[in-house]
């Protein structure tokens, strides 16, 4: 079955975690909004699902739609994929902390799009510059030490070894911390060099899963989108170290 | 088998949604930080959880412990006791949908938060007024009606009726919309009387659950914490219409 991704063109975003699980699956899927219009691509191809008045309409983006099935929510777009793409162990227990472990990253994922929004999604980041830099300070000192601590702490107690964040194998969990550590290096890239090496097997799990080859082919492809002013993770030196 | 709630006993917080679901459902549960010491209880023995070391401690409250299982992350944690609560639809679209509305609602209680703590959680909202006062001017004006709008709309498009989030029978979700317009009407009581017309079925909604035999029960009980100015629902005048 052909998966059908619908996320915003132009940046990496919460859509990135999705892109990830599907190219290192190596899943059959598109990128609706990033076909043109001419091949029933672009932003108004979501939009229409988005306003299309069905009861299972989403209220934004990412979502993914297979058959007659329409998820939106990243982290339960992984949760529900997870299984057929084999990303994730079997048992349910395992799946439950896999779950509850990508819910946690995109709670530190909020944060960090709040780094440069703290106020309000709808103004620039130049209309809350002042209020951004306050935020990014705290964000430096009490919240990314908390959540990468966190992080590390569970590569080091997994029973089967730090290589992964559950389990003996490669599960979107681990494709999402990748992206977390290379999106957190592009945004503040003075603080990240400064406390790396407190967190040994985080930038571990980031270079093992750069070097799958799935991946490794996505990231030096067109396919994956540089990192850049419009998505979650950007770089503004005044809100770095 | 009993089950372990695990969160601040001071607050509704996010233990809330949890509570809700117990409580509805009868389920035989206790809630282990609201007991004294000399029972095992208090917030030392949550924290100890937290810093067992164990491969999965919880970064957060709430958590739930059943047998040998600890499931953190509240709409994970619903998700996980739906089924056995008898709280969600039987087939796993449903169950999917149903997920994704309660993480829908759990990122504007999110907002809702950063309503009087935009800046940063470990300072007062003393500390961060000005900043509050401009995030809950965008609040009011872009993201309530946005959200509600949203669930409005939900409702009104459920196949099975307006009585629902999802499907013909109360559900996780629908407790969990009840406490986000109780702590919407406690926290921001002119802007609510405001705009309350243009949601109906949630207003609806709210007023149904609330007389649910058990609910009702509970609600009218001690054990329902009020709401009050250390939760996420807070009234500071100042932040309203």
């Amino acid at each position: 079955m052909q998966y059908k991704l619908y996320y915003w063109p132009g940046i990496q975003g919460r859509g990135e975690f999705v892109r990830l699980a599907f190219e290192a699956a190596g899943a059959d899927y598109v990128d609706v909004a990033r076909l043109p219009a001419s091949r029933g691509g672009g932003v108004a191809a979501m939009m229409k699902l988005m306003q299309s008045g069905a009861p299972n309409a989403p209220l934004a983006p990412p979502f993914v739609v297979a058959g007659d099935e329409t998820v939106a929510q990243s982290a339960n777009i992984l949760a529900w994929l997870g299984p057929s793409l084999k990303l994730v162990p079997r048992d349910a227990a395992a799946r439950r902390r896999a779950h509850q472990l990508q819910l946690t990253l995109a709670d530190f994922v909020d944060e960090i799009h709040d780094t440069h929004h703290p106020i309000a999604t709808h103004l620039y980041y130049e209309d809350q510059k002042p209020e951004a830099r306050k935020y990014a300070a705290a964000f430096r000192k009490h919240r990314l030490p908390k959540y990468l601590g966190y992080f590390e702490q569970v590569l080091a107690r997994n029973p089967a070894g730090p290589a992964h964040m559950i389990g003996r194998r490669l599960t979107y969990v681990d494709l999402s911390m990748f992206q977390l550590i290379a999106g957190l290096r592009y945004a503040f890239p003075r603080t990240m060099a400064g406390v790396e090496a407190d967190y040994p097997n985080l930038v571990a799990l980031h270079e093992a899963v750069a070097r799958v080859p799935n991946v490794a082919r996505y990231l030096a492809s067109k396919q994956r989108i540089p990192f850049n002013q419009s998505g979650i993770f950007r770089h503004y030196p005044e809100l770095d170290r």
